[in-house]
């Protein structure tokens, strides 16, 4: 029978977690059970739901205190039948944790969808594999770099940002997620302008880099002005997915008139993630389900900076964009704020080859410039990819010495 | 120059909530501001956001041990140019509480909007006076009853307890909010049937009932089945706003075609409210975003079930629904979950006569069915808007009687 399994972290008072599960379970689908007759069970046995696992763990006196009363806890695992619901997300995240998010101490850590139901999801259109032969790099880790402060500025502002960044060697560059559209730096502008610069810039350098436009305004717009995006000219589309819904991503990525690269920003998802108690798990909202719904790149908080994840937590989100056995292709983890050339042999430590270094004041706060502030980055990575030491390549890169110089050196797990 | 003004609510180890302030204003808009030249700072002087107040709160032990480590409080507001931004809610979300939701212990608490960009927001379309319009009913709460158990049942089922509702004398009914497109009682056979019962109802008793129809499904799909539910004389739509995007509930109410009033269901909203440290209040979600959206009648938990909302919290979202000095026309306050005719007194002293009564198991649990479930409610209502009380009605009606034995009688404040 095709399902959706939940597992939720529960902090309750009473800790009568076989009873909870089963008033979870029942609640969420069928109603009741014990007392219909025969014949309506025999009706209903297909649409109720079941506790799949109950492990209980221990109190945390922290907790406790913090509630002022004890706290039992326990991992519940529901699996709901799929006949229960159409297979989108917004039936899927209604059935199990719609009411159920209302009701007290209780976090969704995970969604496990069978076979079938997977099936009823894109994942990403182009995902690793289809940037880097969009960008015809392999062999190592993406940069990518974001505009700063173009809130205000006019068009030969932007152009001349972009300019540098990519002459700085970056793979990607993307607009700041609060960007909109605006009378000074209009999207379809945007997109033309970044076409002409980054011709050029190819042309001079060898080198191809990818602009992100911020997809922004109505919801009922977006399909609309995403293809206008195509047909202009944009390589790929920046999204503030949480500001709409998943499913509105997923229609994104699906449309085969937006045939663009989406790369999903994090904002507004702090609403939902960080609670203990409440929400929805990072590796969950940002990674598993960020893959389904068909995100090609998926931006995160670093664990380095000063807006931090947990470090599992980032892991964790990677983890679910590129493990092998799910069914959809990978999407690019991009670990971001606090990035800074010194990080870079942890990023590939913790990260892998398969993800992309992102970096907004690590680029432009470069004593050189943009130009040398994507240099130092590209420096270090290309150097690591042939096994040196961050401090040999400095002697060889004069950008990424004066960077190492300025953010200080290495930085060591 | 219009604005938006949001206020937040911080626990920072630092406490230095001058230079946390205005971080956050110059870091969600203009980027940077001390160190530009003058002509640059006259070019951007209408992006740059301000703060407008800090307000310093008294620190919280039990906060501190929770963290392990000392959380100072302040509340924060932060006016944001509406220059910045398009007048639409992703746009200001992902301002305001973008990457801002990202930073640590920080929950979004009020929204101010300048008259100017309020305008641009549609609130409901009918609301409560429309409503009532549509009922013929001036002088008291309304009463609402819900769905149970219909997922795996046939039409027959479904018609059967819509009529036992309407014949207690309910004025709407609603889908339960799980219940989505399936083959046993599809969309359109579900709003048909309902047409067929209620006008039949209607006919016997005089009464009028409106029933609330989920509309679930893809987003993309939502308008057409929604002018689809119109034209086949729907009476009201249900919508888990929360598992699509505040948006999408606007462009729902603002489309001419799709002239029916939209209950906004609390589905998932409980992955964003409940946190002391994160995510967005309830009065602010639940009350002020769904009037300004569009909706028409808002659930919400109410303060006395076991799904229980702080009573101040569920008395906020009321007000920001029927708050007179708002832009728009006001939307009814549904509190509901655990409620009994017992609580009717309660109910009406806690949220007046513009509110309506919602009962699922105080319904259907009846001795005496739903017909005699609703009836109890109804007369306990009737009878309190002639200054009867509730012991004085029961004495004249037995199914108020049985009610207020099963279910425990009066509930005082
Ligand atoms: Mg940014
Ligand atoms: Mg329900």
């Amino acid at each position: 029978m095709s399902t959706i399994t939940a597992t939720y972290l529960v902090h309750d008072p009473k800790g009568n977690f076989e009873k909870k599960a089963e008033g979870i379970a029942l609640g969420l689908t069928v109603g009741s059970w014990t007392d219909l007759p025969d014949l309506q069970k025999e009706q209903l046995r297909n649409h109720k739901g079941h506790v799949v696992e109950i492990n209980e763990l221990p109190e945390d006196t922290r907790v406790n205190q913090y509630f002022g009363s004890s706290r039992k806890q326990a991992l519940l695992k529901i699996a709901y039948p799929a006949a229960n619901f159409t297979p989108d997300l917004p039936a899927i995240l209604t059935t199990v944790f719609g009411k159920l998010s209302l009701d007290g101490e209780v976090k969704l850590i995970n969604l496990d969808f069978s076979p079938e139901l997977a099936s009823a999801f894109p994942g990403p259109s182009f995902g690793i594999d289809g940037i880097r032969n969009q960008l015809g790099v392999f062999e190592r880790p993406l940069l990518m770099s974001i505009f700063k402060g173009v809130i205000g500025r006019d068009l030969q502002y932007f152009k001349n940002q972009l300019k540098e960044q990519a002459l700085g060697g970056v793979d990607l560059v993307k607009d700041d997620e609060i960007l909109f559209d605006n009378p000074l730096t209009p999207f379809e502008e945007r997109i033309t302008a970044a076409k002409e610069v980054l011709t050029a810039t190819e042309q001079e350098t060898g080198h191809k880099t990818l602009y992100a436009v911020n997809l922004t305004g109505r919801t009922y717009d977006l399909k609309d002005k995403a293809k206008k995006a195509a047909e202009l000219g944009a390589s790929a589309l920046l999204f503030n997915v949480f500001a709409y819904g998943l499913d509105v991503l997923q229609s994104l990525a699906e449309d085969p008139d937006i045939s663009l690269p989406i790369m999903a920003h994090p904002a507004v998802s702090g609403a939902i993630t960080p609670s203990e108690f409440y929400g929805i798990s990072n590796r969950l909202l940002l990674g598993k389900l960020l893959r389904l719904a068909g995100a090609d790149l998926v931006l995160f908080p670093s664990p380095y900076g000063s807006v931090a994840l947990r470090k599992e937590d980032a892991i964790g989100i990677a983890g679910e964009l590129t493990e092998k056995d799910a069914n959809w292709k990978g999407a690019f983890p991009v670990p971001s704020a606090g990035i800074h050339p010194g990080l870079t042999p942890l990023l590939l430590q913790d990260f892998g080859i398969e993800s992309i270094i992102n970096a907004g004041g690590g680029v432009h706060g470069h004593p050189g410039g943009a130009v040398d502030g994507g240099r130092a980055f590209r420096d270090a990575i290309d150097g690591l990819m042939l096994n040196k030491s961050l401090e040999q390549i400095s002697q060889e890169s004069k950008p990424l010495k004066e960077a190492l110089e300025l953010w200080g050196g290495l930085v060591k797990a």
